[in-house]
């Protein structure tokens, strides 16, 4: 029976997603936490990784519970919110189709990188703090080069041993939050590439100074070279926010 | 020349804001970040005390610097942003009338209390948490009762040594946030008594849970004993989020 997954995490504490030897991973403690409620070793499948420190409130995962087991995906949920860290929590448990893929079947993943122009307390953990404020009207113009597909080999992370680089982006935009100062950068495709995001903000944030000129995103494409764009963001802003399927979850909040 | 602030602060790291020996406090940061900022020591005057583990968003407090010193608001605020930690940022500095007073002349008092009915990863810091989740409209309708002027012993911690027990409650009510799940209890007064906030949350979520009638707020209120109004409700979930005075701050965000 396999069994899909929607998963919030605080990635602060984490080396990420993946598992790595004597790291703490959100996969590892999500495996761990499913062995003991199923009560044999499982393996989880994610849409894809993030990076250390980066966010999740949307990541999906899949799993094969063993046939044997009676389960109620509601109790299952509570008894894994039971025993994760804090800092997990997961969302929704659904049965789902046997050849579900939580890598291969998702459409789109929708990422949300979150920045301040003043100091913030609260929400320090999960915003990058810009100073001085950028020209968001200037780095939205620019994000818009972005849309449709391109090769990103200039936003890939040079030791990422990902072949394709092409993905296809269809929104890309700086979006003014409730709180003044607060702005988020919004951005949908079908795949990312490792550090693409943040490579993306660190890019637009200086256009958005004046350090670059408003209309280099083709350039820095064409070039298909990451030493030419800008440096990554923190990871702490950026959010995986959705991943879309043909499927939708039914009831992702309760 | 007396300045006013707004502060924002992450109340967990923090045994509240009022000054305790031996005890981190958000006040004493911020005394000693201005002491640092204007060479000399200063007493800081807040709106009003907050208890350890709740956050502000619109904290005000003000402070005399000394006659002799050349103040840039805007530069101050950046230099106390540089020393104090990141849990407390301020928002704004402005030059105030030299008989503004921080709590005297306060007109009300917003506060929010953020609750989640399903286990939350990224905010857990600022939310409880509900199992199972109450029925909102019903303590919605309870919490009409709290408006008007009212003794408000039966929720003032027994300790507290303030002896007008009477507020003015201009507002309480039950909101759903942006997130399917999420709500907040949002309560605005002249005045708030210790723990109050609190203790109203946890007797509202008794009242949502079916453990006590809806129409028991009056009866409560009639006691003016706390012992039989319900539980606090967890510190974590609380945030000052506003304090009104005559004049209004002028860019608080920027």
């Amino acid at each position: 029976m396999r069994l899909r997954l929607l998963i919030e995490y605080d990635g602060s504490p984490f080396a990420g997603w993946q598992i790595q030897p004597d790291q703490p991973t959100v996969q590892a403690e999500v495996e761990r936490a499913l062995a003991t409620v199923l009560r044999a070793p499982v393996g989880v499948v994610g849409s894809g990784r993030t990076d250390a420190g980066v966010h999740a409130r949307g990541q999906v995962a899949h799993v094969d519970a063993p046939d044997d087991a009676a389960i109620d995906p509601l109790r299952l949920r509570r008894s894994l919110n039971g025993l994760l860290p804090d800092a997990i929590a997961v969302l929704a448990v659904e049965q789902s189709a046997d050849d579900f893929h939580a890598r291969y079947d998702a459409r789109a993943r929708r990422y949300h990188y979150h920045v301040a122009v003043t100091a913030r307390a609260l929400d320090r953990h999960a915003r990058w703090h810009i100073k001085p404020a950028p020209d968001f009207t200037r780095m939205n113009d620019a994000a818009q080069a972005l849309l449709g597909t391109h090769h990103f080999g200039a936003f890939c992370r040079t030791r990422s041993a990902t072949l394709n680089r092409v993905c296809t982006v269809s929104q890309a935009a700086w979006v003014a939050e409730h709180r003044p100062g607060d702005w988020r950068f919004e951005v949908v495709a079908d795949r990312f590439l490792h550090g693409m995001v943040r490579a993306l903000v660190g890019t637009l944030v200086e256009i958005g100074h004046g350090k670059r000129p408003a209309d280099t995103i083709p350039d820095l494409l064409a070039t298909e070279d990451r030493r030419v764009a800008g440096p990554a963001a923190p990871a702490r802003g950026l959010v995986l926010q959705h991943v879309t399927y043909e499927v939708p979850f039914e009831a992702p909040e309760r």
